[in-house]
């Protein structure tokens, strides 16, 4: 790892503007289908007697705005992306648990602020008033609450649900999956923190999405620094969001806001203006906790404390060179309470990439969201982090892309032939053999298919062996077994044939010429 | 398998009515415990100022009616079931696909008949209007029909959306979870179709709910008996859902509202009475074939050739003994056009156990249904099979807890324990670096735990190995290990480690001592 040797500091990019970059073409392809459809489905409602439709469809054949159906490439893909990711939280022994599509409205009222009105409402049919979730934070801290739990490490992958107006092309959608990792329960300072963030390295590793750079900040610190400048405590959380901006927008920018909007003096502005301009790593701490203003201020003081305590632990799990302390990092949510984190990709600069893909994960420290469910307001202190995996699932693709690899949709290992008429019985027959010795084997459904278009089934589906029966090899108790790549061609006896073709399978999985 | 071996014929029981079999406490008090919830929710809204709640929660805490959270225990043997059941369908080469939870509408309309009004609609927030998924296969129709394509088999895991009544004491909820596997393509007569019938029987023998049987039938001998026995065409699919009622309601009652509400003749339907009570294997299929009435008839005739062709294939396949035709099968939805199939858990007498347990997988063909979304109204054939996974896991649930054996909700290998004070950085180092070797491990987020508190997690938690570390290990480059069930403890070299945790964890997993 080293982004040191790229450019710095970038042009930071947060996960909200990171969903807008422009990604390849397919995409833009289907949003392109996607607006023709919405536009001859407004034809349709103004005027229902200029399309050609039949008794059997009224309506356009699409889906809902904003959502698309996976195909079995996109599936396979996805589940290999959530497959590897599934196993390093499994790794560090998180559960997983399940909520339901929707909520009691109630439940996710007052947790969005302004956004609530992207919530999907059910229609009231004469029973709760429901929502669909939109995120699974609150559902989590529902689960919490309701059944009491004071700790628990947990993972939940699901869909959620946002009335967004989505740029389909940049890869942003009203359905999308998140993927959570939160540690709930009272612990000592830092431990889970830093476990959030050695996961977040993980499962980046893992992916090989690297070079990335995972950026901390503290939200006391941020308080403190706040105070220490001079900025009265009420206007600590909109200063905060003003902050956030600096991802997106120059510091100018974001100075004029805080002193035209925000109300804040000139001289108070300029002095935030040092801090968030400065990144680094426990030399950084150090020096402010030297610093003259933040040195008097508590809430300033804990917050550094608490950042060398996560850069000591960071260090302990040889992830601290993809850590940055980077003061300018505020996030929106204001549910945060201590620690907060983003990871972002840096693009490959000596391949000419980018320098910055986006952000990928993000999350912090939240001690206050779940005691609002619970009528003692009794807290139960939460860590995590949020996988950004559509994100990665598009970042994944490109990288398949670029490398030309095709992505396999089944995992079939043989596809059992036969070259002459009148031979679906023993074509069964062998296929129910090599299923029972745990072989995934496909064939064709068509009683005498010619051999020509089986070979190319195989070819066209990646599947790498070929089996091929004929009069003349059943009489010898024999088949002819085919590398469907390199077109070989061997006899083996019957009975040796499961030996024979885990012996070559596992070949070719060493060599690694079987494609994902 | 020897299901011949029980009472015979036994009283049939359709996946619906096996819904309503009673099943065991813990589903019995959630729901006690939910009706209470519902009680104090009408409560609050009547008298609302009642209540002891406060300004953090004026509601009810509680997961929408029919609806539930899933428990780490819960997940794990969910996703255990699952995959299982998937990688069966992985060795048969299908795919899988997604769609999004919500149609349009208009998708759903005038699919499911009466069962319409159970649709659960988005509310109208300026848009398109949105229901959710009511099953598996209509989404798949759609998708077939929009995006043109003429082959697949795919399988599709995903929650569907039924506003009925559930008694969720017997395992019925709103919001339950869907497993199809369907071929969709033209293809030669019954090969497809037997390859359905031979998944259901490898994911029922991997899951090992043997002894079961499937029942089979076929709409075209269904409806050429009916018109074999003088039923007027038009009262063919009125009285294929009155037989359907024969597996929950005696003969004489079926007859009834054949004759009474169906408007047939008494000679009429003792005429189906006959044909409705035979049930057996090939031998059947040709004494029908040689039936005064029904040889006499093509569609009688047709039906009966497809199930010979189909009992053969079965054959070959080795599951003939698992299959039964039975002529009482008719299966509810109207739009089975070809085989229709059921496959039934049987209880295992010789245990005490219930004769029958209940419907768990169920389909058959549907040749017309991907065409109602064509505007030329181009068919797809298709034939597929759905799995009641939400039976399975209720049965799974009970084995697990007749056996006495808890599911493990973690995976983790080895917890890291310190024996004293201030070791934290060191019980860090030492999860690092197994971790980096790729084991799963956890420790304690208390910085100073005590050592009792740490090993009891792991005989909680069934954690199979602990580490302890102390001073003296550190400083002579030693660890405990401990075997936590057995409490034997022994010294490793720090180096040899990651080695000799790696010969124990496969020594555990051979003697299968570590549960699930």
């Amino acid at each position: 790892m080293g982004f040191q040797k790229f450019l710095w500091p970038p042009k930071l990019i947060t996960r909200a503007m990171c969903r807008n970059i422009t990604l390849f073409r397919p995409l833009q392809i289907a949003e392109e289908v996607n607006k023709l459809l919405d536009l001859k489905a407004q034809a349709q409602a103004t005027f229902p007697n200029t399309d050609d439709v039949n008794v059997n469809q009224k309506f356009t054949l699409k889906t809902p705005k904003g959502t698309r159906d996976y195909s079995p490439e996109q599936m396979a893909l996805r589940n290999s992306v959530l497959s590897k990711i599934t196993e390093v939280f499994k790794k560090h022994g998180a559960v997983t648990i399940d909520t339901p599509v929707f909520e009691l409205k109630e439940v996710l009222t007052g947790k969005y602020g302004e956004d609530s009105k992207l919530i999907y409402d059910l229609a009231d049919q004469g029973g709760e008033i429901l929502s669909l979730r939109y995120d699974l934070t609150v559902p989590f801290a529902r689960y919490l609450a309701m059944n009491k739990i004071t700790n628990i490490k947990r993972y939940h992958i699901a869909k959620v649900y946002r009335r967004d107006n989505p740029s389909m092309a940049r890869g942003r959608y009203r359905e999308f999956y998140q993927c959570d990792f939160d540690i709930a329960g009272t612990y000592d300072l830092m431990l889970p923190d830093s476990e959030c963030i050695k996961i977040v390295c993980e499962i980046l590793d893992t992916l090989e999405v690297t070079p990335y750079v995972i950026k901390i900040n503290h939200r006391s610190l941020l308080d403190g620094m706040f105070e220490a400048c001079g900025v009265p405590a009420s206007s600590f959380r909109c200063i905060c969001s003003a902050i956030d901006k600096l991802d997106k927008s120059p510091w100018d920018e974001v100075r004029k806001e805080m002193i035209e909007e925000k109300g804040l003096s000139e001289e108070v502005a300029d002095k935030i203006g040092e801090y968030v301009k400065l990144h680094g790593n426990t030399d950084l701490v150090d020096k402010l906790l030297n610093d003259d203003l933040l040195s008097k201020n508590k809430c300033a003081t804990s917050g550094l404390e608490a950042i060398k305590l996560l850069l000591k632990y960071c260090n302990i799990f040889n992830v601290a060179d993809r850590v940055l302390f980077d003061l300018s990092l505020a996030r929106g949510l204001d549910y945060y309470t201590g620690v907060i984190y983003e990871a972002v990709l840096l693009g490959d600069s000596t391949k000419g990439e980018d320098v910055l893909v986006g952000s990928v994960a993000g999350g912090g420290r939240y001690d206050n969201l779940v005691g609002m469910f619970d009528t003692k307001n009794k807290q139960v202190p939460c860590v995590g982090v949020s996988i950004g995996v559509e994100r990665l699932f598009t970042v994944m693709e490109q990288k398949l892309h670029a490398a030309s690899r095709k992505v396999r949709s089944t995992e079939v290992d043989v596809y059992v032939c036969t070259a002459q008429k009148d031979l679906v019985d023993e074509r069964l027959k062998l296929c129910n053999e090599l299923w029972e010795n745990n072989f995934k084997v496909e064939y064709s459904y068509k009683k005498n298919p010619k051999l020509l278009a089986q070979l190319q089934y195989c070819e066209e589906n990646s599947i790498p062996f070929a089996i091929i029966l004929g009069q003349s090899e059943i009489k010898e108790g024999i088949v002819k077994l085919r590398n469907v790549l390199t077109r070989d061609e061997i006899a083996v006896k019957r009975t040796k044939l499961p030996e024979e073709l885990l012996k070559r399978l596992a070949d070719l999985n060493i060599n690694g010429t079987v494609p994902i």
